[in-house]
């Protein structure tokens, strides 16, 4: 039997549909709520340019087509940041910064991969253009952490990492030859002591410095007995603050999957009842056409993970049996109801999944 | 230059698309409200099963590519109601009968037309599976005008048609040779009398009977002595009733194009400040894989049209200077206030847009 589709899409049926949009839709009005306005780029771009602002490779999962108009191979975006990253950069160049941009939209791969194998997602996001800082950062974990709230999510919890930390330590009190950096960091990230210890031997206490964010940050500061992390670590210790009981925290200072692309800060969001991170962010730099980079920070939410881990879903649907006059279901919609209206003597509120049943002018439970 | 984007492919800025995603919120929550639950199939589907659902030659106009994991070829869908239409059939095929569905999703094609330059463009719509009587009608028309008055549209104006007119007089009383009905149906379309008189000349009254409801109405009354057209000039009538003044009405009985896989009743909606119509529905047949047919009736409105139409978007953001408490802000937003927040000394709440400054404890209109 042929399968109805292909291989990593799916269709998302009644109710899930109405659950996933309104999950969206919470976030989006807390991002709307600290003054992230919408911006909608489309599905397709020019595949040269999205691709110069894509991750290395971004473009090898892209799918890609050949434009009859242009003549030019286009590409169905692979991940909404980039889009967001031209826009600031190019048509909204000139407006005063920061510029807060938030963004909701599907994204496509030609190839899955095992850990993640939809084919089609929904992206969600804020961006904050023209600062790196820890105000913006606070601002920006804060946002994140409050729409997962709205969302409904439970157990909420950030990991913090701090990407260019051992390039940091290597360009100042900790030298290691330029050859032997990159496998430093992989090794750091994938917490092989033997590895680093052969490598690098002073950099093993960053694998201890991983866990719980009180003690991670302990650690991490016994260990910069020459302060030069001194500024990112008070950093990360003010946005922690700032977050009060609203989210479990965790700092892995040396995690760099997926966070190659950050500047000093990155964080990744997990809630209860999700089997994989949620979101993440950080800071990260724009490219403008002129060359020139500008500092941002910003997060994205994988909003299929985020509903996956959402609450069951509860229909409350008022059956109208057939004869209600018009004005009764115009006055239990306009008082919060899902009015189900009868249009053939066979219709009842079985078939129609009713829970309530119009009758005798009032909605009574079935 | 280069431009930023290929032709048919555009941005939607702040404040334009968070106006754009109001507007759909408030389409689908008038749905939601009648019971019409969201599906929301995927961006890419098998090409020859969505084409096989498409009106003829719909598929010319899909972007397609080949699909690495099947070796088949996908397309991105040019249109959701056949989307909708395989969900009904197949995996909901076995829910009990109305099926009230609706949906809003992106849809894209290869080659934009002069009437519409656009290639990526988003449908929101409704669909009634399993009915196509005058009560069916009366609801999607009804949920569809409730639709646009929530948008916020005025000027609401509903042209109905019958798109098997011609057929159902040709097959009774008025027979016209089957060579000679394509011409017909077509110069009855273009309000051609010159033509219609040469091939059928007991047609020509059928040109008169378009305009104002009730006018043309009377026309047709008048023209169907025999009473073949009764039961559709009667349902006619109970939708337009139903619709009371929230619309103005129009029936242009002859009008094919756009209408070709309708059954009895089509529509189309307009808007005040549109350039274009905003919408149109009407009655149809839904395939099912063992060939069976089963009656439907929706519509689908053309949000992009339906947003060029809104009012002009009022934005208020209320700026929060350096050192306000973020208990001063949370409560403020908590009170609908959307507000952004001073990060630097040198953010102004000119450069925020702000309308609204926070001092004093209070918020004070710039």
């Amino acid at each position: 039997m042929t399968p109805l589709l292909p291989e990593g899409f799916r269709d998302t049926l009644p109710p899930f549909a109405d659950a996933a949009s309104a999950v969206e839709a919470r976030v989006l009005a807390v991002a709307h709520s600290h003054g992230y306005e919408r911006a909608d780029p489309p599905l397709a771009e020019f595949a040269d340019g999205l691709g110069s602002r894509l991750k290395a490779g971004g473009l090898t999962d892209a799918v890609r087509f050949v434009d009859p108009v242009s003549q030019r191979t286009l590409a169905i975006r692979p991940d909404l940041t980039a889009q967001i990253a031209r826009i600031a950069a190019t048509r909204m160049g000139h407006h005063p910064r920061p510029v807060r941009l938030c963004y909701a939209g599907s994204v496509m791969k030609l190839r899955a991969s095992q850990l993640a194998p939809a084919r089609e997602s929904r992206q969600i996001g804020c961006e904050l253009v023209g600062l790196d800082s820890v105000a913006a950062a606070c601002e920006i974990v804060g946002v994140a952490v409050e729409g997962l709230d709205a969302a409904g999510a439970s157990g909420i919890s950030v990991d913090f990492t701090l990407p260019d930390l051992v390039d940091t330590l290597a360009a100042g009190p900790l030298p290691v030859p330029v050859d032997r950096l990159a496998a430093l960091r992989d090794r750091l990230d994938a917490k092989d002591a033997g590895a680093v210890a052969a490598i690098a031997p002073e950099y093993l206490p960053l694998i201890d410095a991983a866990g719980p964010f009180a003690t991670a940050m302990d650690r991490l500061r016994a260990f910069d007995s020459g302060g030069v992390l001194a500024s990112r670590l008070d950093g990360l210790a003010t946005i922690a603050a700032s977050l009060g009981d609203h989210a479990a925290l965790t700092l892995d200072p040396t995690e760099r999957h997926g966070f190659e692309y950050q500047s000093w800060l990155g964080f990744s969001l997990f809630v209860a009842g999700a089997a994989r991170e949620v979101g993440r962010g950080g800071t990260y730099l724009v490219m403008h056409e002129n060359g020139a980079e500008e500092t941002a920070t910003g997060f994205s939410l994988f909003a299929d993970a985020l509903v996956a881990s959402a609450a069951s879903v509860e229909r409350r649907r008022l059956f109208l049996p057939l004869g209600t006059s018009a004005g009764d279901g115009a006055a239990m919609r306009a008082a919060g109801w899902v009015t189900v209206t009868a249009l053939t003597a066979a219709d009842t509120p079985q078939t129609q999944l009713a829970t309530h049943l119009w009758v005798d002018g009032a909605a009574r439970a079935l």
